[in-house]
């Protein structure tokens, strides 16, 4: 008898063992963890299961599954100003030291000042010549290892970590859902095609052809050993907002997306596009709605407007004529950031 | 005994026919069936084995396989005159018909009197204007319905067939090959992005997002239901034709290849530039020195020189220099088009 309780008692821990184990492995393999139940992540789930379930109606095939994300605001932060344009602004003091005669010219004497609320005044003018000045002129290779050089030591005011961590938890989750069920996620963003390109695969496991973004030309030539390199041209090739998302999604992948994800006026068109196609498809807009673990802004959430990632009133209208899912910050996202505690 | 005989026998039987069987399947699995032993069959295996075995000193990561194709007159025939120029021309009477007042002005009136030698000497602008006039204007859909219509339908006129057989069956092998050791062939060609996009799954295996041509804007705009569509612009965005093409594959693809197929002077920047990347690099350039099966062409093989596919001195010159491999049809390729009997 002491022997069949002893074998009782093994069976009764194993099963115990059994069952814990196996509750884990549910919790873990939950693609969207940090998520909360609701419409949104909803919305997700039932998109996913009608476009790859092969008996759905909805079936979508594997070489048409095509997800477009824009990035500023949508993947990681953008307030109170897109990281790019933060490059851009700490380049400045380089770029003048070997350009001396642009110390006392405008807008460049002004970055210089370090004023930062006459910086904040700059008009969209003034940061395409800084654009121009810090962004090209230089070969495409010389560009990347500045901007890796960057990003491996600048750290952001209010976080104190590198701007790489600064993504959206939920999204990255989003992203590896979606491609584990078969989708090609792109960037398609308002922000630098190059600039991107750099940290996407790392950052995002969206390697570099699958980002679309604002473009210059090149030029090809050759150095004294008659190697040839790309010189990076202040020419604007593709302005990737507003229209010309669509139409750069058209010039890039040549194929609608079946899903797209904004969160301002510049997404308004691509996620349009998107909704036009046939079948079912997902359209999601990100509201900055979490003063506390991010940012609120938006003329749509009775909050002040902002020069950048407009969520505005008629963006808000469009998107619940259009059956567009606004996912909210606080309401639908557990966790925002890796680095944060979970709640 | 004559139970062991008749067990001896199949025993002869069932190892001839394994023998027999296991050829034809060695035979099957040549991956490059229809190129001739010699150089250039050899320099393709040699890059392959190099830069996918781990063990290599060469080896590639997978996502960094790129491998980058020409299209006219390197994955199928180019002369003596452009498909998609045929397309154009075969286009001009509908436009004509929807556009009368263009039937007395040139060049729609040169292309609409039938007069092949007068057609034959078009201008390049005389041609640009034929582009605008059967390329533009119209929906990116529209478009897409009327080349694959036109390709349904057009027979060329020495092989009567269709344009889309007219490919090189090695070069498809090739394609195959490169795919099915992690290599994402793509094609950059000098033709219209939105026209090869048609046909390059279904005639190259090659998607639509991995065809980077000439390309044109387009516009973003609305029908009268409110359903957004894209107009295809006369305004020319990228000339992928000699520095366009890494300029193109830079803005396009955001990778240097690792291997690139060309075979005239406006390849020669793609193939210098893919070359100069580090580690082993394959530049090949396909020679039209073929009279009987294909065609024969080029100063290079003091042979005419041609408006299209131009091989020159200079060039061979180049590739002699920079160890580019040229792959002959006469000599590497055992069959040219799939059509053809086995010699």
């Amino acid at each position: 008898m002491k022997l069949y309780a002893r074998a009782l008692l093994a069976l009764v821990v194993a099963t115990a063992i059994g069952v814990a184990s196996g509750r884990q492995a549910l919790a873990q393999t939950d693609p969207l963890a940090s998520w909360n139940d609701g419409a949104a992540k909803a919305a997700i789930s039932e998109f996913v299961h009608a476009t790859t379930d092969q008996s759905s109606p909805k079936f979508v095939p594997p070489e048409e599954r095509i997800a477009t994300f824009d990035q500023d605001g949508t993947l990681w932060v953008e307030h109170p100003i897109y990281t790019q344009v933060i490059y851009c602004l700490d380049r400045v003091p380089a770029v003048v030291k070997e350009k001396p005669e642009l110390a006392n010219a405008e807008p460049f004497k002004t970055v210089m000042s370090g004023d930062r609320e006459a910086i904040a005044k700059l008009s969209m003018d003034d940061l395409l010549k800084i654009l121009a000045a810090t962004s090209t002129g230089m070969s495409v290779d010389e560009f990347e290892t500045e901007v890796k050089r960057w990003l491996g030591t600048a750290i952001d005011a209010r976080w104190k970590r590198p701007y790489t961590e600064l993504t959206y938890l939920p999204m990255t989750e989003l992203l590896k859902y979606l491609r584990a069920n078969g989708y090609r996620t792109y960037i398609v963003t308002g922000g630098g095609q190059d600039f991107v390109r750099v940290y996407s695969e790392q950052v995002y496991g969206i390697p570099p052809e699958q980002v679309v973004g604002t473009a210059g030309g090149t030029s090809y030539s050759y150095d004294k050993n008659g190697r040839p390199f790309l010189t990076k041209d202040p020419k604007l090739l593709l302005n990737d907002d507003f229209a010309g998302k669509p139409e750069g999604i058209h010039m890039m992948i040549g194929r609608r997306p079946y899903a797209a994800f904004g969160n301002s006026t510049g997404d308004q068109q691509m996620l349009e596009y998107t909704k036009a196609g046939d079948g079912t498809r997902l359209a999601m807009l990100v509201s900055h709605d979490d003063a506390k673990r991010e940012y609120a802004y938006g003329p749509a959430l009775g909050l002040p407007d902002t020069k950048v990632g407009r969520f505005t009133q008629a963006l808000y209208d469009e998107a619940t004529k259009q059956g567009w899912v606004i996912i909210s910050m606080k309401k639908d996202w557990k966790r925002i950031f890796a680095f944060e505690s979970e709640q």
